[in-house]
């Protein structure tokens, strides 16, 4: 991390996301890089619920492994590209709220697998709400064709 | 299972099904209904895809919790709603694909917790590609104001 | 937590340790009980190894439920009992050392369902080295005749 | 699979379950091995008990850990190891019987990351009773020092 240039990253991981379609069909905005984290946000909408109107599960899932791999792009270097080998996700509350944020941060830095955890909350009014938690599991990978960033 | 009413069941699950907003979001539809098993199927869009190009983890994890969500509503009373508790996801091969089909089948049932396995497949050319799995545990909630089928 | 015991809660949870066979087979023991927070600890013992002389993946899971456990221990009454419904481990370094320590903590309390996150860590020459975690999902049981502590 | 040779397979699979103490102190035993599919069986004892005189959530984990690794030694070459990156457990009934089974049997074989599934079940009277499940997901290890079988 002595090398860490916060303004290459970033630029690397917003053109990245910005290639997600998923996360502009989510309305989700990048809100936050910084060395081994990253936060996501985005506001409730009825087209991301399930039948009870709540944020569903899966939508909390996409911003969490989005918010989780880009923890770990923060800590890798740019000519290798990562995918998620797995998660569970953990469903405390509801996703009931205004606003959402989700926050990836890196518990094990690796040169093969990488291992994030992130926390969603929902944001109204008062404290912020933790609705969902998830352990995610990364691979490294270095020179497949196709696949970067 | 005795009283198992195949019309009423599938006609509860599609109607919960018309109110997932995400459902709609995602083209998802509905596919199967059967004992115990339900199918959801959608296309292949850019608006679902992660950053290379492939279907978004959590796209996978929506349309997965909702097929094993369904497939427990199979083996419930109407009365009784379903809350996801927790799930895994392994992702096994990259979501590239035309169409994909996600399956889940309750694996155990129970008057509190209802555990359902789920497979995901990349439908092309060929055989059905295996490309996602999930252990998905749900609590039963009997009578809580508000949450209903 | 107004009412928060720690001379009950321990002496619960104690009794409770006690009781646990594998706990004993395993030369575990219960080193800090605080509210949310329990550890145990354990030498290592070729006993305990898998095929390459490390810990045991299901050594580090079975003591990593039980922190975990006795966490949601610390936040219940008496006068329920608790059953884990399912955890995730992540085996982050290979279990090698003299020593290990197993940090369960409460990541969300609840009247039916209870998180906890657990840690494991290899205590030898220099700083603890984390080689595991765990996220647990726990029940609420309250009257099942049979199950209690 | 083309050249499986069985008695290869197991031979090898046999001295490393040997090296094994921990299935030893379970007193544990490998009853098949075939390709793709392992099983282990253990029989009640105190010793591996929870603090209900159920068999210990740590000890299902550890047999089904094992009987995964080993469905999936036997679709991988000799000079090859494998190391569990994680793996999560649904536990669904008591670990309450005389003998226990568990299966582990491979679901996505690969040449970096191999995912198995594994189910653990009570013998007793009548039919087997499924207690558990597992997924788990390993790594294929190539030339690292002093890892091998």
């Amino acid at each position: 991390m002595v090398d860490y240039d916060q303004e290459a990253v970033e630029t690397r991981i917003r053109q990245s996301f910005a290639r997600q379609g998923a996360m502009e069909t989510l309305g989700a905005s990048l809100s936050s890089v910084s060395p081994g984290v990253v936060e996501i946000e985005l506001n409730y909408d009825r087209k991301l619920t399930q039948q009870h109107g709540f944020l569903h599960a899966g939508v909390i899932s996409a911003a969490l492994d989005t918010a989780c791999s880009y923890a770990a792009y923060t800590v890798t270097t740019p000519e290798v590209s990562l995918l998620t080998i797995e998660f569970k996700v953990n469903l405390m509350s509801p996703g009931r709220g205004e606003r959402f944020l989700f926050r990836g941060e890196i518990t094990k830095p690796g040169s093969n697998i990488i291992v994030a955890d992130g926390r969603g909350y929902a944001l109204t009014d008062g404290p912020a709400k933790l609705i969902a938690s998830m352990t995610s599991t990364m691979m490294v990978i270095r020179g497949r064709e196709g696949i970067s960033g």
